[in-house]
């Protein structure tokens, strides 16, 4: 037996999100039908975290046990050949059994892209269409109070459950000509985390609300302090290091 | 009554064209549907011209008659805010209602856009995924023959009744990174004319066929002849310029 790991894109606008759900497409189930395929037995995935409907993935890691002979290229032709095409396998590697794809991550990196020029309908399902202009170097000051270990509990789903403190390493917010990118790398992300945290960065690039406010929202320490948050369609998972 | 000259893109992924057919989601019908309700009356458009199922438009024209006393900004505003959003409108603007369309055209200029790099599941719908290399010096050469006025019966649908003959005043092939983008100006284009011509230029930049090939199918003059077709994804039509 071998664990193989699978870096892999998708294009979330088809799936109901990453996690396998009775009746619903999600990325977990069409992995998992390719692989009992390959496996000729039920072959389970286990994933580096969820991502929601709509959400999207340039860097997801999925694991899943093997008894299958191929090699790593070989791995990665196969799948590609099987899985629809709004799925990409990037890479194919061996690794020790002990790898787990959400426990062992040093960090993740999320970016979340905002069109702030003319709506474009070719992007409706890859980026906010915001089509208005926000003070950038505002939004960079508000994004500083999120920096660092702090409990995210004003800033995630009121559905969390389980210990809430996060820790964020790097913020980056930059124009590049219409579209603002949000880029967020930390030891890990709560339900709607980001999507919160971005719908409230928007109303300060907005000039709607203060900078300070990010902070006076996250020093509430208390579910539905966020009353903000961005759509699925701008999110994207970039990568998970180990 | 006024006659209005609407500049419009489309994604073009989920219609079967752009022509009205019945029981099929047509981008025709769907700006029918919408004026229809803005005017209390059937509301008939016309277009520069059609585009097939999956091909997009950045830049394609429709004129209707109005008694509406709207200015062109609230023309945009109105249309805008009542089509579905893989449909935009970018220019509304009030024309002498003996302009047509599909007659006035000086010429109209179509774009192709070509993947050869990695496969990309975000742009499935979006351009060819060719994923291999072109030579591109070979295609430009072959592109040589086609422009000026020539019968293109060759290079298009079998079932082209209509004149075949069409001038093609430039083509342009340039490789930007991954991407190698083929744009075609000429008086007009017959249907599956630029697919064609592309299905046929992408073996010459594979080296499957010299660039004399594209001459010597062009002056064979009968259907069928080019038997190669690309898919309809990568195809925009980009402007059309009276």
């Amino acid at each position: 037996m071998r664990k193989v790991k699978v870096v892999l894109s998708y294009d979330g606008t088809n799936f109901k999100g990453f996690q396998k759900q009775s009746h619903e497409r999600s990325v977990q189930e069409q992995l998992e039908k390719v692989l009992t395929k390959m496996h000729k037995s039920y072959t389970r995935i286990e994933g580096s975290g969820r991502t929601d409907a709509h959400v999207h993935a340039l860097g997801q890691v999925i694991t899943f046990v093997t008894n299958l002979t191929l090699d790593e290229k070989s791995f990665k032709k196969a799948l590609n050949a099987l899985i629809d095409h709004d799925i990409y396998i990037h890479d194919v590697e061996f690794v020790d059994m002990d790898f787990h794809p959400r426990f062992s991550p040093k960090n993740k990196t999320y970016r979340y892209k905002i069109n702030c020029g003319e709506y474009n309908c070719f992007e409706k399902n890859y980026c906010l269409q915001l089509n208005r202009s926000l003070n950038v170097a505002l939004m960079q000051q508000a994004s500083s109070y999120l920096l660092g270990v702090h409990n995210f509990i004003s800033y995630c789903s009121n559905d969390e459950s389980d210990d809430t403190v996060r820790r964020i390493d790097q913020i980056t917010i930059t124009q590049h000509g219409d579209y603002v990118v949000l880029e967020f790398t930390g030891n890990g992300f709560l339900r709607y985390m980001i999507r919160k945290i971005v719908g409230a960065l928007i109303q300060v690039g907005l000039e709607r609300i203060p900078p300070v406010r990010i902070e006076e929202i996250l020093k509430k320490e208390k579910k539905e302090a966020c009353k903000y948050k961005a759509n699925p369609e701008g999110l994207y998972l970039l990568k998970v290091t180990y």
